[in-house]
């Protein structure tokens, strides 16, 4: 089987430090936090801009890796279900998606709006919110 | 510098066997693809839906990895930009995110409308679109 390797090109700077006390998701509540790329990453965040909403894809390092069901939002009130067909931290891949808006940019430090992800997890890449097929 | 290792579960099967010729985005005429699935994640994607949008994360495993700055959408004259502000599939962690509509289940097989990834490419992740909060 193949294995593929990420490596992270920055950390989550976030006064969230507590899985149990963190928002599920980031239009729950959730607040600012800095986005702090690896200086190497220069070039590849050139270009982003304060007031647009960006994809930020992390690696929820503190999830489970050996868990396929889940009760929907950790609550046993919710039937189990496939953790495909729920955003679940706890999955094979732990990969975290979040959509945030910049609200400050500061060199390879760049601040958002509404992140759910805890305090110093792994930013493995950020991607445009990709507008209507005319404007590409 | 911590590493991840990603855990393919599944597999694309598609017509699409080309970069060159393979749309950009799904949205520009991809074509239905299945997505084939690990026999070992199928208790992972039950409750996944024929009708239902899911959001597909892949590891583009033809791209290049050791590119900062791109020409958007592979035009020359497109002025070059930092890749986090693109598409790009080449970038540090080419991991692709493709939202598509399941069409048909079978088994662990999954047939999905509009997706631009190429034959064989590993799946890595499988979400739910998240609705209104309330619907939470």
């Amino acid at each position: 089987m193949p294995r593929y390797e990420l490596h992270p090109i920055g950390w989550v700077e976030s006064p969230l430090v507590d899985r149990a006390s963190a928002p599920r998701q980031g239009d729950e509540g959730a607040p600012e936090a800095w986005l702090v790329f690896d200086p190497d990453m220069r070039g590849g965040i050139r270009h982003l801009e304060v007031g647009t909403e960006i994809i930020v894809l992390t690696w929820l390092d503190r999830a489970r890796r050996d868990v396929l069901v889940v009760h929907p939002r950790g609550d046993p009130d919710h039937p189990r279900r496939g953790v495909f067909s729920t955003r679940s931290a706890d999955r094979p891949n732990p990969i975290g998606l979040h959509t945030v808006r910049i609200v400050e940019i500061d060199g390879t430090r760049i601040r958002v709006r509404n992140l759910e992800a805890m305090n110093r997890t792994p930013i493995v890449d950020i991607k445009p919110v990709l507008g209507p097929v005319e404007e590409r």
